[in-house]
């Protein structure tokens, strides 16, 4: 178990993790968007776990995925339950080893989850910003952890680790602030969306405007677009599962083993399994940052960004030894799209080891236990470690 | 072009093809469906081209997919400019040679397009049935086009021809009535639905049930709950292209070729074209009868319905030749699938031809323009046809 599990004197879990918050971009010092709309103050909710060395050569950046947040890890001290979102891969001895690495999670701007986005109020009218929020881009989401770095004293980023969209702001990492970034790991992602994931995104937009509870994204205080959030998450979640995936999973078994119902109830498990997930997400989500945080996964484009229009081009900058990660079943972000990645690093003669995992379980394996995926983190850390003390 | 094209002394297109209607199961006489409900009068609109032969050895009936209609083909003698949902395939000299076959098209049980359904009145209470339609099965639509071939005296059918829910119709045909079919040709179909296909359907159906407008099916009388129809077609649309077949259509190329609109406008032309989509078929489509012709679909289970679950038991009592045709990037309904229906069909010992399409357009390729398929249906019905006057 981890380090930040403990029990009271009654026996109930209580952690030590806690969720810190670091404000900036405080009008007059707006900063300016890369869609040229100038924003401030902008709050970043973060965590950390393990111990930064003396010499902070032992810092690793954690970046979340779509609805994720700060807390990657361990417990906090309150009585919530629930441990960090990716606990399998980071703590003591794990794969990213908080006995060794010092370990940071910044939930990403325009989300909902301590960080700056459009449910958190605005202060110049006091509402919370709905659509005033700007739309915010990849990049404009990498430069506040930026500016939380800088002000945590850290220059130096020993690897920076993220799947998904996570893993497109750790290929942003990269090509933006070349000199600070040791190492990268981008886990199932893609140096820009292709046509279908746009596409599955927009149909989840389109689900969440057409709900009038949405409102054109005023809603704080009335009735959330609960229904239509709830189907763009159920759409979602057949993205981050597979053919393969879901019938293991779910196959054609009823919910009832009778019959159908003849009737418009869930008949099948994996139509109980989708509303449930759609049901249980819009107590935690909100349907803006889902609006918003989308977007910005659509405009990534980081030849286009960072390299005028060419990918070779992007990573020319970049010295940061690369583990890149893909599963053969993940049709969101397929394998073509890493390996191109991958050809791309390597036509600028950077580090790069490449692995396709083999995974039955879609997208969502990146984030899934497997012995596999530790090891290689372990292996690859421990060498970037040592190569950058030697 | 078709023989069906005429001009009027005006020059206008007028044509020769007519919608017709057929009424059975009238009271007390109504039919039992598959879900133990009794139900009827049942309508059913057909549409017939070529002319039939004296000995009746020539009749090929077109079962269609989830929202296509009895006109299959030629143009109707009003002005109406659009010709059959598959003018491409039957006519003239074509695929399906109409100088050669009579062929037979009707509108499927539940659909909106002139057969009964959910928007059509109930004769009891003069009001549209909304849900107080039955569900009806996959087996209950191939029950009433059976009653509709006794009404038109035809006892054989040279080939039953369908793709994607048109050919779940197809395979049901065979194994209900297997001494009226002599051939089939079932296209980029499946014998059930994977979970993941269930999977889409659900989502789309949660996403008409979601619009406020939906009103639990009772809409006929004010405003129809076509943004969750719109949504869920947009989702429909996805599954019927392919990874392969978007990046070729759309790729991430921009509606305004500058850049992007920072807001939630559509920025990528594959945003404009699901939104086109989704804005059309509202106009055309009842959100009920999506609904319940996605439930047949998910439904339906050749094995479990004629088999005691078994595949191969269900192709025991058919004698029909087939042509099974499935395409490389139909990922809603894959290859894997057709050689599963395939393998079953040859344990019977059946006479079978299987071809795989390399096709770069997703599902929808069965209804898309292609020497191959049309050559490949062309020569097989010519067999069939000899083979069957032999």
């Amino acid at each position: 178990m981890s380090e930040y599990i403990e029990h009271d004197s009654d026996g109930v879990t209580v952690g030590q993790v806690e969720k810190k918050y670091f404000t900036f971009a405080e009008p007059p010092h707006e900063m300016e968007l890369e869609s040229g709309a100038r924003f401030g103050p902008i709050t970043i909710a973060y965590e950390t776990y393990g111990t930064l060395d003396a010499d902070k050569e032992n810092v690793i950046l954690i970046l979340h995925a779509l609805t994720g947040d700060s807390h990657a890890a361990g417990y906090y001290r309150t009585e919530d339950p629930k441990p960090g979102w990716w606990e399998i891969m980071i703590g003591p001895g794990k794969g990213i080893d908080t006995d060794k690495y010092f370990v940071i999670c910044s939930n990403i701007f325009g989300s909902c989850m301590g960080s700056t986005g459009p449910s958190e109020l605005n202060p110049k009218t006091g509402r919370p910003y709905g659509l005033d929020f700007p739309v915010v881009t990849t990049g404009d989401m990498v430069r506040a952890q930026k500016a939380l770095l800088d002000y945590l004293g850290i220059e130096k980023i020993l690897s920076v680790v993220g799947g998904s969209i996570g893993g497109m702001q750790v290929l942003e990492w990269c090509a933006r602030y070349p000199e600070m970034v040791v190492s990268a790991i981008p886990l199932a992602t893609t140096t820009r969306h292709s046509a279908l994931a746009i596409a599955f995104n927009e149909v989840a937009r389109q689900s969440i405007m057409a709900d009038p509870n949405w409102n054109n994204g005023n809603y704080y205080s009335g009735s959330r677009p609960n229904l239509g959030l709830a189907v763009a998450r159920m759409i979602g979640h057949i993205t981050y599962l597979s053919d393969e995936s879901m019938r293991l999973k779910f196959g054609r078994r009823l919910q009832d083993k009778n019959d159908f119902s003849f009737n418009f109830d869930a008949d099948f498990q994996v139509e109980s399994y989708l509303r449930y997930q759609g049901k249980i997400f819009v107590d935690r989500f909100d349907a803006n940052s889902f609006l918003y945080i989308t977007k910005a996964a659509d405009y990534f484009d980081l030849g286009k960004q960072h390299g005028a229009g060419r990918i070779v081009k992007a990573f020319s900058k970049t010295r940061a030894k690369f583990l890149v990660v893909s599963f053969t079943s993940d049709w969101l972000y397929p394998t073509y799209q890493s390996r191109a990645m991958v050809k791309a690093m390597k036509k600028n003669g950077l580090d790069v080891s490449f692995c396709e995992i083999v995974a039955e379980w879609g997208h969502d394996a990146f984030l899934l236990s497997s012995d596999r995926l530790t090891n290689l983190m372990q292996g690859f850390l421990s060498r970037i470690y040592s190569e950058n003390r030697s």
